[in-house]
């Protein structure tokens, strides 16, 4: 373990800590999401659009009355940091600065652009550890050339202690908003903070990128949420460096078009006892993420990431004649037309009394970089809370934001539905409200 | 007040008493959604397909320690009535029983009816209380001819209590299945029973029908539930009555299918903070159903019904900005190619992050009394209970299954929510479970 | 019958005379449609987007050995006006000029009105005559206020004068791309020309005031096509006129969204034999077109425009199993978040082999007014074409472009199936090459 | 080449000779198509159900005077022949008779086929060539096991002799109704009889069984109609035995759901010059189609099929802004609870005026074997009226009803505008009424 800040008290968690100065938000990938999100920001904090989707902002508190949130707004009740103290930082393969990457994307119109353009391209990105065996089909041209993977772990603290310092920075978080990678579940390497070291040392081809983000984001207590469907902090190494350093990790895969509303819909059938034959998923979209999920490898990433949550919603296993015999299938297609703009088309075959059959055709013209972007900014708030409050491990209260939210150790079964997760997330800043 | 088994003490709340003998379920209107009803329970009883929806008979209680449904089962926890011990009753202006109403509705494949055809004949309906001012499109041939308003509802009473004796029925409940009626909110001659009996006797052209029904009910003690918009019970004297005779009341609408979507998809979109800019709602169906609501009328009762929900979820005095500027528009359209297969498009138009516009479409190919039958026996059994446990008045706890879920006086506005009702349902059956 | 350049000489149709000079467009309603026309042309003149929709700029004629377009250009091949030669002109109740009405309408992004902004603005629109009788739910603030309708026709053919010699034009068309006006089929005053200048001078309130537009434009010679569902020239007088002034008319109803899918669909289901149970239609739009028709008057005028299609592509009466019990609805909804994206939703109802039931649900997200422009500029063109070949009286061969075309004296029924109305188009313009 | 009914005068079409006697209608693959084709045929004898979706027996002559089917009857004017003389025989691996076939398969309703069950349960299959290496996902239980290739066909031949012997009849056609094959285009040993034949000798793999049936309808001088997107006749061997033989062939796909609506809808844009960005079309289906499409090789044969349509309709040649950057993609899902019951959705992005993009939707609910049953009777009527005219080699005039039309020698491009083959279709029965 290289020498940072490291931390052997035990966690422990109680009245967060005041949020003074800067806090230093750091997005691996500085593509469409992050640059909607920080342009959303940036026009906030001129006092433009409001951030709209964003919990941190627009929310309040439940009433302890009633289950109405009629309480103070979060954001007065528990002492979130301020828009104003946000410093974005980040690596990229590909754009230089978050205003190229906005070009790039196309998410947002270039009117929303121009007031904020000069701020955008002051935003510089660092060269990113970038790997083409984990990460498929793009040409990546802003890179690190480490001689090791040890090396490249060293380059990222360095890169983040940089920013911490230039910045002048109080606190740091991390949100991996980076492409997804090939699907490789743990193996040994992954098993302990020693051997994932000597993994990297090794150049251990088992070693992916965002492990090695993880990896620095640890050592340098950074707090880190997963915005992919990687398995980055789905193993033994990681898990017991966030309880070292005190430092807590969340994730995992944004929850954004489909499957948000696959976890809304699926509860309400449970709810009213209607039984599942089929839950057929389609989605087409043509940003970034598209052509990285149009390799099989990493599509497999995002359908284990994505099949999961009705199983946990539903329960074939109480009511399996309801939803034990259920298809349940998930693509993605890769279709370049509609860019950012992904496409959703689900169609669900339901049965009810005396067995007969109906369906629901679910069609969502979403926007993938729109609903993440106040995810982002949430869970950079939230787990910066977590840490202030003496967190570690995984942050489950945050599975509101996550496809397939990460167990702790004493969870049996990760909670997908939509509605609870939300009653969890509010009960925990009810607690840390004053 | 005629003085059949009037009970002034104040209403009190307890331990349910047993359910023992038979439970007689009257239905005013055995069309589409009665006879799939009783042909799913009589399917049941004799063995055969599960009573797909239905909580009563399906569901367990909420596991104490978490939120999760790992208790025991509803029907075993608090003493149910069973589905052996139903007789079932009703009326109608068109079937002379209940095969005959399933035949015309077409809801059944025959193979599914041949097996019961018999039973189902042997359900012969009452002649009907009926006036074509207040149901339109309809040819009635099976009708009471009372000389006043105030004969029809003492020859209703009589039919109650006839049945009651004919049956041997230990106790009564009705769920009203029929029509909609013409939109007329309740005037003075609902304000007390006093009025609305001198009312009857003047033969008074505001009260309708439905409210004859209830006005009989409440007279024998019978709990009474609307299945329909019809404004029945929203009127001082039927509150004044269900306290007075100590008899629950609940209503109104079924929450089966358009409007079921609508109350699970809003609250996500709340919950993501997610704004919505217009919401529009057209449903084509074939059913007698469809014909009366083709009346502009009519119509308009069930349109009340239906726009009222997302104001009360979404909240806009709180959130001006996410839901200020809404246009919620409701179509029905009668379009017999569907008969009962009722089906609903609902396009919404929703926005982000920086206002970037989104759009949800619905697509619900249901079907109208499938979804209905089960929330009728679940209505029939848990009235029933409340009767038994002392219950007067509205019941919200069952606004789960209601469109429009009538106020208690306590209420200021009614909760739409899906989750939440479903939340207070169970708190309410865990309150009463032994 | 005023006295300008009447012409008692039967029609001929020859080689049409070479297009020379300037021909003015005149537009009665610079709304959305005339403002997306103007800025496309303007936009193509400077060498900028190309007129995508319009057949007379990029279609090419058949080859006559197959049926393949593989011949010239229509445009090179039949002596059209060129776009450079076309000026522009029009009246309008609300907007003065054409960039305040393309700033109105909101269909094109400010980035595609920068470059033409100025010559947009020259447009200006003259005083409209305008009867808010007639059009619905405007707020009118330029109109002309005549003495009678006598007057008001007067000033439309000064307008139309002025603007041909201040413009120094050659020819004029007129092309309405105004509102519907309230349904009201021709009564005796549309009989005769004698009657309906009768009629003007006696302010008769069955005149209206497209039907004094249309008057105008067949007195100053200038051809006419309705892009309305009005019944401006399904009367006696205006054919009778456009004999005598040998100017030719068309109409009515452009045919954009909706209706060109459906007799797209419904000829394919024919020439597949497969039977049509129900097609039911609903339509969501915002613009000023969706709030006029928000007057139940007016969307009669073009729910009778939508209704004809079916029956005349389908054929009940020579396959009555097929066709004979089809229930065919059409709704439109006002509804302001749609804007001029018109949307609509078909359902379609069919049946093959053994009468087996199947579903089609067509959803079509368009944008009225960049479906509507290129067909004003092909009709005006095609218009002019038809004047300089002699032609005189209804146009039917510009039945591609229409929901509901008028018929010729000869003709017993209207050609739907677009793929023969686009067979009709092009052999003309044959007959029309050199 | 074997000995049986060779023919080597050259073809000469002319007036067909009468239809007399029995027509023997051999299908190989007696599945859900098949028996759903037989299952109608039967129930139409008997006076029930019109065969819906078939031109042969519905449709009408056009009238030489317009373009409208106002002249006589198909059926009567050219001499096809009657259902009454159809013999029904075929080949499955699975199934052993049509009722068996029937009732696997799920299409039709038991009330449907329990007045012709006795006469389904009659038409035995004979036991099917088959080869795993080349049909995938299945288990066949009814197989015949030959020493060679060369055998296998020498037993087909047996089989239709027999066939003809045994039923009496007095003509035969085939139309291959089997699964999709593993896509294998041609190769050396399909390009002439003697290399085919010395393959058939040498146990050549490349040699699927689809072949070797083509292979014994030639020989036999039964026509052959290929329903499956197998390149079974697209090679050198089966054409020239085609033209040697006199026997027609045709192919290849039958065009009934989704490839259907595709050939509507783009000669509708193309017509209205409409630009298109993407066409975007998934499938789901879960009946023995969908199975074997599972294997990702048979789904090549048919995503060929599918995707060649929108190029030859658009022409992106000529018209290269509109159509020369189209992303077109096709997925097919197997995906069980839809059964028969195929679903189509098409998104498609289309671009207009000033580039403004639009979306056209299609759902399509359909049944597949409702739509290929009429497909399959018209196909073998017109094939046999084909054989009786004296035709031989590719029947390109029967393109109305596939998706990949096969090309004939003269041919550069498949017709694919279903109006087109539809006009070509009516033109040549025309010229062979009387």
């Amino acid at each position: 373990m290289v020498g940072v800040m490291t931390n052997t008290e035990p966690a422990s968690t109680g009245t967060p800590a005041p949020a003074t100065g800067k806090l230093g938000v750091l997005l691996p990938g500085v593509g469409a999401v992050s640059s909607t999100l920080i342009a959303g920001v940036l026009a906030a904090r001129n006092g433009g659009a409001s951030p709209i989707g964003s919990l941190s902002q627009l929310e309040f508190l439940p009433n302890p009355a009633d289950k109405t949130t009629t309480g103070p707004p979060i954001r007065d009740a528990v002492g979130l940091a301020h828009l104003d103290d946000l410093v974005f930082g980040g690596w990229d393969p590909i754009s230089a600065n978050a205003l190229e990457a906005a070009e790039t994307a196309g998410v947002l119109d270039s009117r929303d652009l121009a007031p904020i353009s000069g701020e955008l391209e002051g935003i510089v990105t660092m060269p990113a550890v970038f790997d083409s065996d984990w990460v498929r089909n793009l040409d990546p041209v802003r890179v690190k050339e480490p001689t090791s993977k040890w090396d490249a772990a060293l380059a990222l603290i360095d890169d983040i202690e940089r920013f911490r310092s230039e910045q002048n920075c109080d606190r740091l978080v991390m949100v991996w908003c980076g492409s997804t990678e090939v699907y490789k579940p743990a193996g040994p390497v992954h098993a302990t903070v020693s051997s994932f070291e000597q993994g990297l040392k090794d150049n251990d081809p088992d070693i992916s990128p965002s492990q090695i983000y993880a990896y620095a984001a640890m050592m340098t207590r950074t707090p880190y949420a997963n915005g992919s469907p990687n398995v980055t902090c789905d193993s033994g190494f990681i898990e017991q460096l966030s309880i070292e350093q005190q430092t807590p990790i969340a994730g995992k895969d944004f929850k954004t078009g489909q499957t948000l509303l696959k976890t809304t819909i699926a509860p309400a059938l449970r709810a009213r006892l209607l039984g599942v034959r089929g839950w057929f998923s389609t989605n087409i979209l043509g940003n970034r993420d598209g052509l990285v999920l149009d390799d099989p490898d990493s599509f497999k990433s995002k359908e284990v990431s994505k099949l999961g949550v009705l199983h946990d919603i539903l329960g074939p296993e109480q009511l399996p004649e309801l939803y034990g015999n259920m298809d349940h299938e998930v693509r993605i297609n890769y279709y370049p037309p509609r860019g950012d703009e992904k496409e959703g088309w689900d169609n669900i075959d339901i049965f009810g009394w005396m067995d007969y059959p109906m369906q629901i055709k679910v069609n969502f013209l979403c926007r993938d970089s729109i609903l993440a972007a106040p995810i982002v900014l949430d869970l950079a708030l939230f787990m910066d809370l977590a840490a202030r409050a003496g967190e570690s491990g995984v942050q489950d209260w945050l599975s509101f934001y996550f496809k397939a939210p990460q167990l702790t150790p004493e969870q049996s079964a990760p909670e997908h539905d939509l509605f609870v997760q939300r009653d969890n997330l509010l009960d925990k800043l009810v607690a840390w409200s004053r």
